[in-house]
């Protein structure tokens, strides 16, 4: 289907070296060819790369991977559609603006049907079910939530969406609201915490290593997510299905339905 | 304050040769330092790059000036500040979806005051007022037409929604909704049409002259807009001021208040 790949930082961090490893993954190391894309928070806003190329081959990916950024959310996607045409609009991630706010969604799986659902605020711009999800969830935020609410409310509002959404075929996102990074899986999604001490990580789909511990500061903690492990010699969790992961400040802080 | 280069065409075309010269004034041949931006259409999607780096020196601009990518609609920014602060949510171009349809803005100008507007669908994401008067024409487009009306209906309303907020200041603007390139100016904007027979055409801002008739079919037709002129030895019209124009497949559809 596709892949995501998602990272939560408590200090502005570059994600070039697990971009590195992700790009391969759009046709070198996995079949996703059918373009990506990348957003890079920066405050309340956003910064978006879109590519139709495979990411192995894009000129644009390969910019990203050499320029680093430094953000404390991103959000990134390889794409092997299934029926929507390889457009730029069909080209996740997806972004909108809700409360003054930049939010940014990508989704791995199929929620056939869920076009069905009528939309109020937020139409999509192309033709995927994902861009319907992402347009649905806002909707519902929204029509709930005139001002940003509680996180604890706006986690439960979400985690009940994704769930409802789910029941159309498999539903894996990653989505951000300019400050906490979601994770939701129905069947495939890992995250790890990288923190003092860091170490060596070596990336699974190119020959590249890093140490860690030469490019961070003690305090520095980043949360990374993706839909497959990137590296081979850290410890991924997976995300357990039906439950909501927020990331904030390079920790989780709601993993398991409640807040931690 | 900041300048402004668009293009609108009848066949996707890249804007590398009109980019050289514009992103020079970013820094070198002009003032305008504080990040810049552009977007590219393609169908009802676009691709936006911003920095916050200055245009001559950012290595995005650099990549964006040599990586050719067609479009028949293009909106580019370089921003010399006032107020509001150098930062990615205060860097033009603006992209909001209304209809399905990306719209996309930027303006040069001022317009103090615009922000006690109030504004019920939009909310901007940063703190300029160039932000706030893109969303109030969007409210303002949304509470009239839930659909999108004819052509001719939707610009008389751009029109008069360009002439209330110019009151405020300095308006001079580029919009697109993903079909028609707009061009408002209350003092400074001027355009260009390029058809066949082509011919060469030098920049002002940098040593580079090209000659169109190698790059372009006999059907080509191409509008450029920008605040002043970028080349030395074209027929440059000046935009009237308090007039919509309004640019599609390549060609002037409306000029002086009404469509032609």
């Amino acid at each position: 289907m596709c892949e995501l790949l998602g990272m939560n930082c408590n200090v502005p961090t570059d994600i070039n070296f697990s971009f590195a490893g992700f790009r391969q993954r759009g046709g070198r190391t996995g079949p996703h060819r059918d373009g990506w894309g990348i957003a890079f928070y920066e405050g309340r806003g956003a910064r978006l790369f879109h590519d139709v190329m495979p990411s192995v081959a894009s000129e644009i990916a390969r910019f990203v991977e050499q320029y680093p950024i430094k953000s404390m959310n991103v959000i990134a996607h390889i794409r092997r559609r299934t029926r929507s045409r390889v457009c730029v609009e069909n080209t996740h991630p997806f972004q909108r603006e809700l409360w003054g706010r930049t939010w940014v969604f990508a989704h791995n799986g199929y929620v056939s049907g869920i076009k069905r659902k009528p939309l109020r605020f937020y139409a999509p711009i192309g033709t995927t079910d994902s861009e319907h999800a992402f347009c649905y969830i806002l909707d519902a935020v929204r029509r709930r939530f005139h001002e940003p609410p509680s996180p604890a409310k706006l986690h439960r509002l979400i985690e009940s969406l994704a769930g409802e959404i789910a029941a159309y075929g498999r539903f894996n996102f990653l989505m951000c609201d300019a400050r906490h990074l979601y994770a939701y899986s129905t069947n495939k999604l890992c995250w790890l915490q990288r923190r003092a001490p860091f170490a060596r990580a070596a990336l699974v789909d190119a020959d590249l290593e890093v140490d860690f511990s030469r490019h961070t500061t003690p305090g520095d903690k980043v949360v990374v997510v993706a839909t497959r492990p990137l590296t081979n010699n850290e410890a991924w969790h997976p995300c357990r299905p039906g439950e909501l992961c927020v990331f904030g400040n390079g920790k989780p802080i709601r993993i398991g339905s409640s807040d931690v």
